[in-house]
Parts: structure tokens; sequence; C-alpha cells
């Protein structure tokens, strides 16, 4: 029995609706992704296209750009750092699906399921050095600094949730700490990006990107939930891969901490069994462990909300208030 | 039977005695890497720790070094992309070993061996990212671009190699494609880079990153040739791992254009055994595939020394010039 999602507000993704503002600068980006992607060695071509069909809501691309909308004038800088982002963003997702032993992604196989793990790790490393040299196309070396202490702190948190893999004792906060590099890092820099580019003062760079970083935390703790309770067909991509890896995330800490039947959880977690995600479905009913991390993504997501007062009221800024719910109710 | 090593003319590795001039320099870029890499996060740190063990012969910060001082002044820009194309090149050599599925690497175990492939394609990427972001931490963009784009190259050369695993058909046109970006396109960056950053001329620049690829060409046969007929007691590393994945290099190729028994040594590489490496011996010794390798590798070094034409003559100079021989002749 796989847990049934309780009825959401809104059965909305982050769809391109609310980015039609922005519909222009995005297609630029997307030119500039096809074109700094494109290779005449056939090998690297078809691993290229394959992760073209993982295009997803272009969420990063669309928080540089409405900030940096939200704060000045959009340049080419913007649109080729929206690029750069989403090939960071792109390879992180082709390294992760190696480490979750993940199949499908956005309803396609993934790189490692179709190419094996060898071509992965290289595609991944491919697509993080073409965002890097993008950057330093721009004769500005703030890009490539902005973009790097990111993906500093992006590729920490992974190795902390990748050593705490099979400690079921992880606390929230360690937990926290973990997704406030792996997802938020990046998040916050996509905010940060389009700020400075845009030439706001540092205490409005400064707000936007903790904006960017709650965001990004809300939008993570929502995706854990998805893992636990969302349905293949809508996500599009393989589930219960943090179950399977016994590593936690914010509802199983809950549910390790307040259900009744804790030590049966734990004893499951352990168990070698493959279909974990649905055996935890009654432990989840028996306890408020879903409703909490709903309720902590929902903090977080106004935390991001309140981040947006050091802006004057526009058009931007009210896309960029209306994100944050959108983030914690999406379904995909 | 292990075929065993030709006379070799020198017994050298690329020694620290060739590098006693710029011992200074090199120190400095060890201050830089440590203070890069040190994490607070016990996780990362000891991680980092152990890739500290495969210390190896610091060749690619040595490059760059000795470039620079045949070009011009050393300053603190030189000491820091040094530390960058070390961290680079470790971040391959992390990655390299999961491709390799190798256990081994300066008589120490790999990161894969220890911590599994999930940590060392993370600790890979971290070192990728460490090294962008200390390179932006200079003013001048020029550091990043260089080493994006030699780092585009590098990537692209290995998922050449990795599409080509399998394929008995490759032309030693290809392997050379393949290596001039797997191995060269870092080499020639260090020269380019110490160039550049001593105020070179353009003129000066190309010929010494000529130098650089060229020299990484006749590393690369070097280093393939061991993988086939190095004793792992000596490299300390895993051998044998290109004939095991079937990967077809110099020696190999030559090996099934011109040997009299072609068809039986393609049979025994599609063969799934374990001792391949061994097995393929007297194939060696009846044609002359090992010989063939050792002379392009030699035309390679020599190919290096000629683009030094463009220096005056210098104590730096010369030791570039000694470089290829010993990259050629190295057993380690």
């Amino acid at each position: 029995m796989t847990p049934t999602l309780a009825p959401q507000p809104t059965v909305a993704r982050v769809s391109s609706d609310v980015f039609a503002p922005i519909a222009g600068d995005l297609e630029e980006v997307e030119r500039i992704l096809s074109q700094t992607l494109s290779s005449e060695r056939s090998c690297v071509a078809d691993l290229v296209n394959h992760v073209g069909r993982f295009r997803g809501k272009r969420l990063r691309p669309a928080l540089l750009l409405l900030t940096a909308h939200a704060c000045g004038p959009v340049t080419h800088a913007h649109h080729v750092l929206g690029a750069v982002v989403e090939m960071v963003h792109t390879a992180t997702l082709v390294h992760d699906d190696i480490l979750d032993a993940a199949s499908v992604r956005r309803h396609v196989p993934t790189v490692n399921a179709r190419w094996g793990n060898q071509q992965s790790v290289l595609l991944g490393d491919y697509l993080f050095t073409k965002a890097f040299h993008l950057a330093s196309t721009l004769d500005d070396v703030r890009g490539c600094r902005i973009v790097g202490e990111a993906t500093n702190r992006v590729c920490e948190g992974e190795l902390q949730q990748g050593a705490q893999c099979g400690n079921l004792d992880l606390t929230e906060g360690e937990y926290l700490d973990c997704i406030d590099g792996k997802t938020a890092g990046l998040t916050a820099c996509c905010c940060r990006l389009g700020a400075v580019f845009a030439g706001a003062t540092a205490a409005v760079t400064e707000s936007l990107a903790r904006y960017g970083r709650a965001l990004g935390v809300a939008f993570q703790i929502a995706d854990d939930l998805l893992d636990l309770i969302g349905e293949e067909r809508t996500t599009g991509k393989s589930l219960g891969t943090d179950v399977a890896q016994q590593k936690l995330t914010l509802p199983l800490i809950r549910l390790l901490r307040n259900s009744p039947a804790a030590s049966r959880v734990r004893e499951l977690l352990r168990s070698p069994g493959n279909h974990k995600r649905e055996l935890l479905g009654p432990y989840f009913s028996q306890c408020d462990a879903l409703d909490y991390a709903r309720r902590r993504a929902e903090e977080f997501a106004e935390q991001a909300r309140t981040e947006l007062d050091c802006l004057p009221p526009s058009a931007w800024r009210s896309i960029l208030e209306a994100l944050p719910q959108r983030v914690v109710h999406r379904v995909t």
C-alpha cells in the first residue's frame, strides 16, 4: 500500500504559466544552453541530447531572471548565467541518479540506466566543466566565484548526505544542514547572481540570497515527501530511493522519533527488502510525521517570502512571492 | 606470465631532484592545496586526507611553474593555479578509479575501494568545484577560462574513450584523439597558464602549450605501456585495467594490426577471463607492438622538445628539455 497524498491546496507543478513574463529570457537561456552543449563528437552529442529530455521546470534560471528583473536591468550576463546554473543542476541530477541507482527521470531512462555508470560519471563531469567554462566567458570573474562558492557547498552537502546513509540517528539539524548545502546552495546562488549582475546593493543581494536559500530548503523537503508518498506516474522519476538507501529525510526522522512503533520502523529500514516505501505507509498514518514535514516546508516558504520585503512592489516581486507556495505544493 | 620490461635507458621516475630548483614554489602550492581543502566537516576531511596519500610527482604544477620561470616572473597567481591544476588532476584520478574499478593507487586503497562508488563520485565533484572556485579567487578571469577550456577537452576525451570501450577496431588516430583530450588537455593547460601569467607573447604561449600537449601524449603512451607491462609492486596501482575493459591502447592497436595471431588476440580480449594481461605476453613477444608504442612515445617527446626553441637558453629551459625523456622512461 502506497500512502496517498493528502488533498493538495493546488495541484500545480511550478509550471511555465508563472514564468510567462520571462518567456523571452528563458528562450535566450535555451539558445545558449544548446549552443554551449553542441558537440561534433557523436558520443558526446548522443548523451547531451538524452539529458535534454530531462528538461524540467527551469526553476533555477527562472529564479535568477526574476530576481534580476526585480533589481534592475536584465543583461546578456544573466542569460549566460541562467544557462550555467541549469547545466550545474543537470550535472547534479546525472550524478544523483548514479548515487540513487535510479532508472527513470522525467519519464525517460536515466543516463546510468541506459549507458552505465561510467558514462554517467563522465557526462556529469562534462556538464560541470562546460558550466564553469561558460561562466568564465564573461569578463566579470564574480560569476565564476559565486557559482564556485555554491557548487562547493552543494558538493559538501552531498558528501555529508552520502556519509550519513544508514545513520538512523540523524537529527533534524543535521538533515537541514545537508539540504542547505546540496539544494539550497544552488537556489541561493541563482538569486545572488540575478541581484549582483543587476547592480543590487549588498543588503538587497544578501536578502535575496536568503530568499533563495529558504526556498531551496522548502523545495527539498517537498521533494523528499514526494520520494515517500508521490506517484511515479506523475513525478516521472524513480521514487523510494531514499528509504532504499536508508537515507533519512524529515518525515522519516520525525517518524523514528514520534511513532509508537519506532523500533519496528527501524527494523524495516534496516531490512534488505525492496518494498520499504509501501510497508512504511501504515506507520505514517499513525503519527504526524508527514504533516510535520509539510508544516516545516511551509515555514521555510514563509521565511523566504519575508525576505522579499527588501524589494519595492512590482510584478516580479509578486511572482517571487508566489513561488514558495508553488514549490511546496507541487506534485512533480 | 607477465611480460617483463625491456631494459630501461634510465630507471628514473619523474623524481623530485629534477624539480629541486622549484622546491620553494612547490611548497607554496602544497600550502595553498592544504588550506583550500581543509574542511570542518569530518566526512569531507577524512576523504580529502585519504587522497592526500595519492600524492605523486606533482608533474602538473611543476610544468606550470617551470614554464612560468622560463617566461618571466613567477607570481602568487602561478602558485594558486598550480594548486588548481593538481586538484583537477586528483579529481580525474578519483573518477578514473571508479571507471577502471581500480582498487589500489600509490600503494593505498582507492577511494572507491574504501568508501564505495557514491562517495568517490562526490569526492571527484568536490575536488573539481574546489579547483574552479580557487581559480576564481584570482582577479583575472583568464585563469578560469584556460582551466575551463582544458577540462572541457579532458572530459570530452574521457567520454570518447568510454564510448570506445569494447571497440576492437579503434584506430591509432582515434586513440590519439582520445588521449590528446583526456591527458594532454591538462598538461597543455599547465604550460599555457605558466606562460600567460608570466606575460609571455601569444607566439611563445602557443609554442609552450604545444610542448605541454606533446609531452602529455608521450606521458599517456608510457602510462598505457605500464598498464600492460609494468609491475604493480613498482607502480603502486592496479594494472591491466585497460585490457580488462577492452579499452584499446597503442600497443594493443598495433598488436591487433600486426600480430600473426591477431584473431586469437581478439578472442582473448573478448573472453571473460581475469588474466588477460598475463595471457597477452607471448603475443607481444612475437611482434613489434611494444617497441612501436615506445617509438611513438619518443617521437612525441622529441616533438615536445623542439617547441622549446621559442625560449632563450636558461636553467628552466634545460629542465623542460629533460622532462619528456623522463616521462617516457619512467617506471612508476
